[in-house]
Formats: C-alpha cells, sequence, structure tokens
C-alpha cells in the first residue's frame, strides 16, 4: 500500500473514532452519513448531526480527492505539478449550550506528482463564554500533542493560530486559538515520518479534549442572555469563515462542495449594530480574551 | 457652491426625506442618529432604526469623505490624483415580516483631483417570498426612473444588477434584482448632468416604492414557517455581502467603519445544512425567481 492510501486510511479511521466518541458524549444525536464522488477523481464521506442533546450542528468530514492538478491550486503552490492527492479531516462543531464552545479542527495531507507533500492541520476553540481554566486544559493538550514532533513546535504553531485566527475589521480574535500549521512539507524520509506523527497527534486529541470540555459544561444551566451572548459570537465566527478564512474562499472559488465547506456556518447567528458588553460582566470579561497572544500555560 | 457640495447636500435631504417615509409607514420605529468624522476629512451620519412595527433593523447613512487619496482606490481607479471626494447614501432595511421584502439602495458620486468623476448607485430587493406583482411593480417603477436617463438603460442597469447580486457558490441570486450602475464617468457637463438626473431620480424613487411593499404586505400574518424561510434566505444575503460585495469587500480592506459597512448584516440567520424546499410550496415558488434573466415588465 502506497504511503498516501495508509495516511487516507487512518484519516477515515480517524473519523470514525471521532464519530463515536462525540455521540456517545452527546448522548442523543446520531450522525447522517453521505458519500460523495469528485467527477475529477476521488471524493468523500460526510458525516452530519443536527439536533443533539450537546450538538446542534456538526459536521465531521472526510475526504480523498486526485486527479489532474486544478488550475488554482498550481497557482497557489506555483508549480506545474500534473497530478494532485489530497486527504483530510474537517470538522466543525457548534453546541446549543452557549457554555459549551465551538470547536474546529482540520488535519490534512497533500501530495503532487513531481513529489513533493506537505502535511497542515490544526485544532482551535471559540468559546462564548471563556473559561480560564478551560483555556489552560485546552492549550495544554494541544501543547502535549505538539511535543511528539519538538519541543518548541506549540509555540510556532499557537502564534500561527492566533495570527490566523484573528478578525481585523473587529480587531479581536475568532476564539481563544490553539494550534495551526500549514503546508509544512516533507523534504525527505525523516520529516516525512515526523510530520505525518504530529499530524496523527493532533487529530487523535481532538476528540479526548472535546468531550471532556463537553462534559464540563453540558449541564450548565443557561438562559435567554447567554444566548444572545452566543448568538453574537457565532456572528463574528460567520464574518471570519465569509471574510479570511482561506480554505472557505478557496473551496468556493474553486467550485468545492458548497455544502461541506459551509457546513461550518452555525445553525443561527445574530448581527447586533454597536453591540459591545457592558464592563465587568461576563461577556465582557470573555471580550478581553478573544486578541492575540495571550500566554495560556 | 461647487458642484460636489450641491449632490452632498442634496444626498443629505434625500437621507432626511427617505427617514421621514420609512418612519411614517412604519408606525412606531424611530431612527437613531449617530454623526461620525473621517480622520483623513470628512464624515457621516449613520442612522439606524431597530425594532420598529415593520423594521427590524434598518440603515439608511449618509456620507461625505475627501482627502489624500487612499492607496487602494488610486490603485482600483488607476490614478495618481492626489486628492478624492466621494459622497452617498447607502440603505438597507431588514423587514421582521417575513412577507416584507429586504430592499438595498446606493447611490453615489465620486471625484477624483485630477478632474475625473464618477456616477453610481442601484436599488434591489430581496424577498424572501416573491409575489409576481411586487417583482412587476418594483422593476416597473426602475424602469420609470431610469427613462430620465434615457430608454435603453433600465435593461443594461437591470441585467448588470442581475450579474451583480448573483452568488456562484449556490448558483442563485440574492433576491429578485434591480438595477445597478456604477462607475459612469461624465466626460462632459452634458453627461454630468444627465448622471447627476439619472442618479437623484434612482434616489427619489426609493421611499415612494419601499412604503408602498411595506403598507401592501406589512399586515399580512406569519408565523414560525415563514420565519425559518425568511432566516435561510437572510443566510444567503450574509454570504452574498461578506463573499462578493465589492463594497463591503472595500470597505473592510481599506479599514472603513465596520458598523457602519456591516449594518447590512440581518439581526438574524439561519444556516439549514442541504437544505431545499419541497417541490410546489411557496418557498419553492419563491426559489424559482433567484435566478438570472427573468422579464419582469
Amino acid at each position: 500500500m502506497e504511503k498516501r492510501e495508509k495516511i487516507a486510511d487512518w484519516f477515515q479511521d480517524l473519523q470514525s473514532d471521532i464519530i463515536s466518541q462525540l455521540e456517545k458524549e452527546d448522548g442523543k444525536g446520531k450522525f447522517g452519513s453521505e458519500k460523495w464522488e469528485r467527477p475529477g477523481g476521488g471524493g468523500g464521506l460526510t458525516r452530519l448531526l443536527v439536533g443533539g442533546n450537546v450538538i446542534e450542528k456538526g459536521g465531521v468530514n472526510f475526504s480523498a480527492v486526485f486527479g489532474e492538478t486544478p488550475k488554482p491550486i498550481q497557482q497557489s503552490f506555483k508549480t506545474e505539478a500534473k497530478d494532485f492527492f489530497a486527504t483530510g479531516v474537517s470538522i466543525v462543531i457548534h453546541p446549543e449550550n452557549p457554555w459549551v464552545p465551538i470547536i474546529h479542527m482540520n488535519v490534512r495531507y497533500f501530495e503532487l506528482s513531481n513529489g513533493q507533500n506537505w502535511f497542515g492541520g490544526g485544532i482551535d476553540l471559540t468559546p462564548a463564554f471563556v473559561f480560564e481554566e478551560d483555556g489552560r486544559f485546552f492549550h495544554q493538550s494541544l501543547k502535549n500533542a505538539c511535543e511528539s514532533f519538538d519541543y518548541q513546535s506549540y509555540n510556532t504553531f499557537k502564534e500561527t493560530a492566533d495570527n490566523y485566527f484573528f478578525i481585523p475589521h473587529r480587531n479581536e480574535t475568532r476564539g481563544i486559538g490553539g494550534i495551526f500549521y500549514d503546508r509544512m512539507e516533507a523534504v525527505d524520509d525523516k520529516q516525512f515520518d515526523k510530520l505525518w506523527l504530529l499530524t496523527q497527534s493532533v487529530g487523535s486529541a481532538f476528540a479526548p479534549i472535546y468531550t471532556q470540555l463537553m462534559s464540563k459544561r453540558k449541564n450548565l444551566i443557561w438562559g435567554e442572555k447567554e444566548k444572545e451572548w452566543q448568538l453574537h459570537r457565532r456572528s463574528r465566527y460567520v464574518e471570519f469563515n465569509l471574510v479570511y478564512d482561506a480554505g472557505t474562499k478557496f473551496g468556493l472559488e474553486t467550485n468545492g462542495r458548497t455544502e461541506s465547506i459551509l457546513m461550518s456556518m452555525p445553525p443561527l447567528a445574530r448581527w447586533e449594530s454597536n453591540y459591545f458588553p457592558k464592563e465587568e460582566t461576563e461577556e465582557w470579561k470573555s471580550q478581553q480574551f478573544f486578541r492575540k497572544g495571550i500566554t495560556w500555560i
């Protein structure tokens, strides 16, 4: 079996595993299944859960696509390589309870027929209400996952996430960040193994982290006030994804599967003009965390 | 008084006039007032209404800004002209009742210190539920407004609106279109007067058109089903504005006033994956109108 098939198989198993763990923690919701094929080669499995106990809307998607390298990819990678292969798992979970954070994960592998290959991935958290202890737990878990790669990588990937998940027109971050690495090229076999180990480590870290956060916060009582703040924060999520997210933009511009790409949209979002929380409220305290450069651990 | 001051004055009067007519038809809501200044020169008056009888959220904004030509404008207009002047009125109204359409209007004038000047404008309608007679009335009123310019212009501007207010990744239009014209350069005084007449005609057409539509539909009873469809259609409004709208992108990229630019966002929007209305329902019938090239008159 080729390396790339092993990677795709591992990703597909990861998808199943994450889904079982999420369903177990949710206690009610079941992920639907939609298989799709890409006309040019390959396909994927979209798994969507709507209306669970905890998860209001969540998608856990796997894809492995290949074929002739599309023009925009050639341009983006400054290559003329004829064929490409790309596989990955992509997750966005929107919980109903405003005390439970939104989470996003992506792990991916990309290969060109000229022999070049790259890994990318990351996990980031978008709480409406920030619990400092959850933030510390989240970042510490990511640091642990990165240590399989090397001891400095968490700091680098954390900074990349801070810079990436930033909304310039609001001058705030989308949430409390996490880790993000993109287009890390495996220049030799050793580097390949290391990057693949890192990517597996990040993928495997997702379910334990998120089910713990779900479990800890899912039974907290919330009311209209908390829901309003959540819907407000979700509007920022929408703004980030539609205006800045590179994957979303690239997907929409290259005629990707719109429903899969925009699975990341929240089920409901609210825009209120000139809405700023009053000082010293819980909302205001959380807002103070939506900036770059916070040291969590 | 310079021409450009006359234009700005006329726009400011238009803003007041539209606001009185909208408040009268709404019957309850009052527009708030926020004056702002632009550090580099000029400023504006943002007028926002939230929670009216008919208007859930509506903005009617005036601005007149000038000063050193910002780099992105120089690039966009391929000019090195040192100074610029821009004035306009911009409107987005989100009604609460799903039977009442969203409306958008913009009229503007732009001038460079090298003597070049341009007009732009348009009105377009985004109903959740399409009433054919309202669509005909709307387009006929726009045609009438355009005839002050010339007899062919409606067709051209209507086609421009069809192409502009289109969401490629959904393969649908944002609503039922209207008219749109952009960067029409006044190459001599005669052309200037003609374009100014057109722009006044479009601006003046707004209030009579929209108050009539409000009046006709505001008392129709609606329930959860209609609200769901409206919230769904609003998500498409968000997608268009954040992904494609040139004014929004340009504003956000050039550090414009975020709250003014994103005043166009709906108060609440809903994303449901794989949501397509069942055949022969009212929602499905309306969906059939969200495409280019419909002849309304």
